[in-house]
């Protein structure tokens, strides 16, 4: 039984909220129950340096949390000079996960940068930036189609994620904070809604596992970004 | 005429909306029109190490902006490894207000930490930040009656702030952002339920102001902060 | 009775000498009592990146205090990697005050830095500080006049600071470390020699002040300012 | 047909030579191809701070590259101020890895580092950091029996790592580098003697990738890792 | 012909004048010609952590220049994050040179550090600064007896240092700026009273120099020295 | 009798290896015994900024060690936001060794890096350093005429280096770790075949040494450096 009485492949209620950011050229507020993640994407029409006469454009992330998005409240960052390992994994995966889906050179030479804040964590917040860092970028390229910037749109497919682990042996789908300190194997997936992975990423946090079971942690996996994908349709419709 | 039609003494529509954070000891969205700040406060057990024996508390705050909440993203402090000169002066003055109206020795040697984050900005985030922490501050101190960890409150007052300026030579109250980039003549007052001067800061931008200029600011300043202070007394009944 | 045995309104003893520094375009040794400021003026050919194109000048200040300038040592700034809030909130207020009295534009696209060290440090060493990076200026301004840098004198007026507070009730004109310390109220007044404000900024460090205490205590400052303007035109004659 | 020659399953030449640095307690220099690190242990006996009391050791790793051991020079991270993400990334992977086989409780409350320094890179510098470590943990463990330090060996398992990917679409073991910058999908193995998945990390370049793609990727490595392992029971024999 | 008119054994004016910080246990401004550093001494009553329990005391020094100490401005190094090499090789040749002549377990575990700051410089700075320094050292420990916080005197000779070099192939004594730019071999030297060399650097800027060039060197140092120390005692009688 | 059993008079077991690094341009490992560092040359086409527009190239120089090289492991400095101290000065004096012995005009405007990283470490790592750099300097120089980027050798000397000291008031050649740090008096010299000095630096860890104690220290350098160049003769013929 997990201690939020969830089905092992039931998701937690996710929610997309749109245009929440006055002044972003897209934003999404995205729950998956009690992790909150403001998205915002930003327009910049200089794009990174080395990408200079390439013709191609950039999509990039920046991931922060609030000091009091956790139970215990987490020293800011600013004052160590530089995000934290941690810090730099997950933007480094929220960017690798949208530019999978884009078509950079459709960007022209611009960069739109997507910032993901957590608002409050209780778990998958990497998971729940990308998915919902997506709607904010499909903003923005919107808002970009609608002043004729760009004329053909770059998204090639959606893009989602959603974390699995083993948890009291069981594979169960979207672990929440209680779930995730307490797994044996944690792992995130990022899946196009065609099915593609674009990353997995899982790790053994004490025992190994074995192929059977990282194959069913998989398969909750598609089905739940299945529903996620479903979400970001309905929510930009 | 002001750019957003205002009376010269008419602040914007103020929201003051308490436990918006789930696991912070208090909390408060704060509105002052289309400035936004979630101010959180953080109860620990020890405090700083010069108060230690001194059988005083601490109230300190920290102040930070998501990169998308301004017109123009603004880079991230955390790559610059300290927080620049106006986070830290914003910083220091929300603290200093906060300890003017609390009886720091009935708080026993405990710290609280009003984190004020700006999700978005359009002028007047200090004194949305102080007139919003006063109220996170005031939950997290009967958070603490409420579990006996204080019998007695350390609130002695209310403080609330508010920006006036001189825009285009006339004294106006609570500048959105296109008054104080214009304004000739920029100042902050923090003041208490009462009446009392906790922090006056007056800068002239251009010209220097004369002292009858400067009464008239203090004026308006004392009628808006007075209202603040009652939206606080509602919002806490 | 203030522990210096001065009068409520008595400046402490003031001296100004010019030229002190070899190599610099402008000079001055401040001393407020044993308050000891070395500003040095450098004349950089060209200004601030953002300025570029604007046709107009500017001027900044550095602040910083040489270890054993206090009673206790106190440890370089070098080693944290950025100057302290303080040392920020005092330098840009040492700037602002400047540029008040500067004409920009007469300047051209130059740049001129005042370096602002104390050498020992006994209260009111910002307000000290503004009131000989005056004379620092004005020498750095006659320099570029001699060598027809310039045609025309950019200076518009004098300007000059003092702080003025609170003692046991009392108000009292130009602190020294021993009345700064155990003072109620504390205020920087920055004024010109018009009798125009530049900057105030009043904090109460107990017990919030009321509006007459606050007049009284600009009244003292004015008396006090009109004192260094009068020094500042002796020094300059 | 890959760059190398080498058959879609084949590994490049692996070496693993011990006792190679004087003064560590264990060391290995390996090998794989032209890829070269130098792998040293240290045994501390005082663990990280948060260990303490909890009667449980700590492994932990450290990675950087000398600045030629690339094609092209690479600037030192010292100036930086912090490790790269992809350095902090790659040491906590180092870790994660050799705690998976070590019994913590068995080694007391001490502390043993790996020191994975990259002498010469060409591709699968974090799989051969791993796989070497593994032998300078060994014999750093080996020391501590043969002086009494403690009594039972620590270590429950092999672990061994390898890179697989798709190549002009054929999935290919070992990349080297001329493979890696060309690869669509990009993938490291980390696993045990006995075939447990101590961590998985697929990523896709350019197109997402199948979960058949993945399987046979993951099929390639189990072979490769056999190899590796039979190697390290070889070298340490 | 040296561009100062000096003899090539003559050293610049020298002057050395105590007590000019108010708050300091023992100063000295120094004069080396137009080079003029600040030293003062601070008593603290903690040694360094790693002296503690081996009953001896140390000596340290810190040295800094003012910005416009110098022709052209010098960035201040606070911004950098930590002194520079050059800054650093200074501070500990200070240190050294006079602890060569301190009886450290005379001190008790104390540490006495020199700060040494640069108000102006024209060449010679870390040469004067050793000589300035004694002075205030000397100063600080007797103040110490004085106080009977020392019984003894730790102090075991002189110390004094004198830079010369090759200036168009003539060896001189104690180069200014002008000389120091040119000169093709510049040396610093460390001497006691007793004639003992406590530190020599010496470095060709371009073509190698030989033995018997650095003969003569050390012996226009020694006379130099010779004389400072003379002036040291001067001062102190 | 030294603790290595050597004469006074004797170096230890030297080696220097070339072509070790299959990336750079030159490249020498160098062994003083137990000393052991991998000296790397990088061309790179453009010199520092200050020298565009001179015509001359620049000869610079880094130096690390591995955080295991030593008898106890060494914190890698790349936390530490920038070099040590000490290793500052080694890389500064590796940079002027190698250039007093280049016509840097006839570099061209282009930059030779040589990075010199400790692998193991048993005292006179800087000289050792600076030995095997000339080795990796001369592959690198001959490795761009073989190319035609420059056609004359820039190569004007040999340059090696060596430290001596008083070790129980004996004058011995060529100090491992525990003469080092035992020895009374410590200096570093670094001459040209020719028998010029370009750097020497002299130390007394405790008493002063005399100027005829200098003297033995610099004959026994001369005889010790005389077989090193011959060495170096051999390798690279």
């Amino acid at each position: 039984m997990r201690p939020s009485k969830r089905a092992p492949d039931e998701l937690r209620a996710v929610t997309l909220e749109r245009a929440v950011a006055r002044y972003a050229e897209g934003s999404c507020l995205v729950s998956f129950g009690n992790t909150r993640v403001l998205c915002t994407a930003t327009l910049e029409e200089r794009g990174p340096p080395w990408l200079r006469g390439s013709g191609k454009g950039w999509v990039t992330a920046e991931y922060a949390m609030l000091p009091r998005a956790t139970h215990e409240r987490t020293r800011r960052e600013v004052n160590s000079g530089k995000p934290s390992g941690r810090t730099q994994e997950i933007q480094r995966l929220i960017g690798r996960s949208l530019r999978a889906v884009t078509n950079l050179p459709a960007l022209g030479e611009r960069q739109i940068t997507i910032d993901c804040d957590v608002i409050q964590a209780d778990g998958g917040t990497r998971t729940a930036s990308i998915t919902g860092a997506w709607v904010a970028l499909h903003d923005c390229l919107a808002w970009m189609r609608s002043r004729s910037i760009i004329s053909v749109d770059p998204l090639r497919d959606h893009v989602a994620a959603v974390s699995c682990g083993l948890y009291k042996g069981q594979p169960v789908l979207d672990l929440d904070y209680a779930e995730d300190s307490a797994a044996e194997t944690d792992a995130n997936f990022v899946l196009t809604a065609k099915g593609g992975i674009v990353e997995v990423q899982g790790t053994a946090e004490g025992e190994p596992f074995s192929e059977a079971q990282f194959t069913e942690l998989l398969g909750l996996a598609k089905a739940g970004i299945a529903q996620l994908v479903e979400l970001q349709r309905q929510v930009i419709a």
